[in-house]
């Protein structure tokens, strides 16, 4: 039985999530996995990065369902990747980047049906979708090749002239810890709201209320302050600069 | 393998679906699809407008699981419910009300148990029934004939003697897009806190921050704004009046 | 299929959930239920009541996942338990208590491999012993003896010279009940925040606004409000006295 997980920001009490799930369910022998349902409204970056996290942590054959979709019913492409093993289907806005860039992504564009409704493809183009490629189809039986650009959004980290790289906070989570786009391997030196802080190991190596920087568990610098928030406790939000030194 | 689909107002923090999922799991064979949890406390109209969007959406034979019940351990009575295939248990307040107005629908009043909690019917008496019917049982084999007539709940949109109908707002989305008890099929004029709105495809069909009126994916009439909210931008609530003219 | 229950504080909007959920799918043959993830932030004391309650609910064989960790990557060991016959795995920080206080409960402590990342815990040392338990490992083959003394949380009532018994508040939920320790069977009186309340059966069995005291679904006393919030009402928080009367 494959496994659709699903990622979205319908919240889940107006019932739109159980429509797809019902969809899911009534296409049959798919094993359903919530992922989140509570993303910010739109937001496009969250569910991207959040993506980025747990997508190849799933076994080959997982169909992954993210629906972000502020364009619905609009010019916006709806499409069916394959990469690494892996399906996922989503709009064409970015938010499917972390498997569209990998090498031997292939991507087709899904039709839309004249009984779709505009304002709710993820119950009436994408989880049909899903549940076809959890069944067994191909990618290329779902549709036909994207013939213009798709969106892939992707942060890059910027290497300046004196060596150190940098970055933004591409993120806040639930801890308030400030993930940005550095990725390190071992130690350096991070400055960030006028504070330059050495690369530690985990939360418990400072002081209780002291910020520390850290190398989190995807390899990217997080700023956290133990027993608190960072992003409160330094007023950092995404965007906001940090840079890496290597000495 | 059966389903069992929950949805309660309780939170999931405290363990109250925790336990209701640990008596479905015990009695066997049945795959647990979670809805929500998040209704705001109490919110008998809210869990009848999700229900309405997702129940038929599942296969027959599956068992939906509603626990929105302000009234438990009093009079209401508890409900299992057979309508279009599908299995619903409930209180009788209301909630189950998109299933219990089709034809053809029989509801049976299940006997609450000595040891029941006169605080948790979800988990002594509703997640039972509802292992039950997900495992072959039938609706009569579980309880007696209502007498009483049966809470059925419905918002009816009005027609008025100019030809126009009146309605109102019945529950405000996570977007904010603020939808309404009257249904259309296609074009009209929609007037709402004292604006004229066409209605449109989908929300892209109008500026970004201008309110719009479209058909949603229910057939149901939505006022909303394009990457904004309707509710907070109109000041539009449950029970606000909206009024359709085919026109 | 065994079944993985998993509850956390890590939201699931940041795909850190998303990433233990893969890792125990790829693992195999894992039905997976989600208990919470909304729990407050490292709020050990709120994930030992929830688990409280359902842990035993679930039948023999299933495996709990419980990561409520703010002392990842610390000291603090990480602990695989079999009690009454269900497993249980997480941090040895009193969150497992109810079920280690249980006659009979054998411990051990996991290895830490040296690629866990020391921030994610959850990922790469509780998700993978979940799954090979799940898989049918014993605990005893997961990890070595615990040394030394395992944490243990419980707040347990005091009773008092004139027999009466001194508790507090240790929860509130999310309806604004205050669930105390005082574990109750039949009548008596409560004493909080100034009133004397006698043990009532429901919420209906007193005014809409008027406070009530009654015995909760998991036997212990609990201070509620019919249509509101007890605590809002009351002032109380966890912590706030209560006193039991068996008069």
């Amino acid at each position: 039985m494959s496994i659709v997980t699903l990622l979205t920001d319908f919240g889940t009490a107006d019932g739109y999530v159980g429509e797809m799930k019902g969809v899911l369910a009534t296409a049959g022998a798919v094993e359903q996995v919530d992922i989140a349902h509570d993303l910010l409204p739109h937001d496009i970056d969250g569910a991207r990065l959040a993506l980025a996290r747990y997508w190849r942590r799933f076994p080959p054959g997982t169909v992954h369902l993210v629906v972000i979709d502020p364009g619905v019913g609009g010019s916006r492409a709806a499409l069916a990747v394959e990469s690494e093993g892996r399906f996922l289907v989503g709009p064409d806005n970015g938010v499917l980047s972390p498997a569209l860039l990998h090498a031997g992504a292939r991507a087709v564009v899904l039709p839309i049906g004249a009984s779709a409704s505009p304002t709710f493809h993820g119950r009436d183009v994408f989880a049909p979708a899903a549940a076809q490629l959890a069944l067994g189809a191909t990618v290329d039986s779902l549709g036909s090749p994207h013939l213009a650009p798709i969106v892939r959004r992707t942060p890059e980290a910027e290497r300046r002239g004196d060596g150190a790289v940098r970055g933004v906070v591409i993120t806040i989570d639930r801890f308030g810890n400030a993930v940005t786009n550095l990725m390190a391997r071992r130690g350096g030196t991070i400055e960030v709201a006028g504070l330059r802080l050495p690369l530690r190991r985990t939360y418990g190596d400072a002081d209780p209320e002291a910020p520390l920087a850290l190398i989190g568990s995807s390899g990217l610098v997080e700023i956290a302050v133990r027993d608190g928030s960072a992003a409160a406790r330094l007023g950092l939000r995404r965007g906001s600069e940090v840079v890496l030194r290597n000495e």
